[in-house]
């Protein structure tokens, strides 16, 4: 808990809780048709990577590279697509999302791409108990 | 120039030259709806940033944050859309875009939208001119 840090209300009911790194709350996009993971570094106000101080700016690259090593081991896509956007959310945060060819958006990009799919409940457990299994196991290297 | 290192067929015809990193090339994507700048690390074959090492990995984030800021200082945008997607073209290349309100796009990702309208000779030479400028006093900070 980051006294001070909300997250946005978009990303709070777009989303599932998976996980706390040092600066990022993880969260898991609540779309099926994607396995979608959001990064939300813990600093109140920062919209851009470059509001971070330097020290923030690594650890986020740190986790961002931890994430994307999590959903590669679970997901085996063909590609990560890995981005920070924000013109409709400005609280910084960051994709990590596994994309393979056929998939509802394939080739283009997931945002902005049909409706989202919300996963049931048994199936948004077992990936998120994935999830948490292969960021400790990255941690852990 | 890196020996083996080959700028895919796409990115090359897709951009203009704007100078060398020590790790990426930078180019200037050749539309002039928004300023768009492409970073490629010179490592032949990588597609994802994990498939970089450690050292070059911190190397890329360290030019991304300076390309950003470059990019921020020259055209003082509403938002900055840094991303790695690769889904056509694979040669690993990270986008960052300035955004703002109203623009050929917004609020979705540029990727894919329309279509690009080329510079005139004079916008892309004094663009480039610009963010060398900028990249040069980014990295002498």
């Amino acid at each position: 808990v980051s006294i001070g840090f909300n997250l946005d209300p978009r990303l709070t009911s777009d989303t599932l809780p998976v996980s706390d790194l040092p600066i990022s709350i993880v969260r898991l996009m609540n779309d099926a048709r994607f396995p979608w993971v959001v990064l939300v570094p813990r600093r109140s106000g920062a919209s851009e990577i470059l509001d971070l101080s330097s020290e923030d700016r690594h650890q986020l690259f740190n986790e961002i590279v931890q994430v994307s090593s999590a959903v590669k081991m679970i997901c085996t896509p063909k590609k990560l697509n890995v981005a920070t956007i924000g013109n409709i959310v400005p609280q910084l945060h960051v994709h990590v999302v596994a994309r393979n060819e056929g998939d509802a958006a394939w080739p283009r990009p997931v945002w902005g791409v049909g409706t989202a799919e919300p996963y049931t409940q048994a199936d948004a457990d077992a990936f998120v108990t994935s999830l948490k299994r292969a960021l400790a196991a990255e941690s852990s290297r």
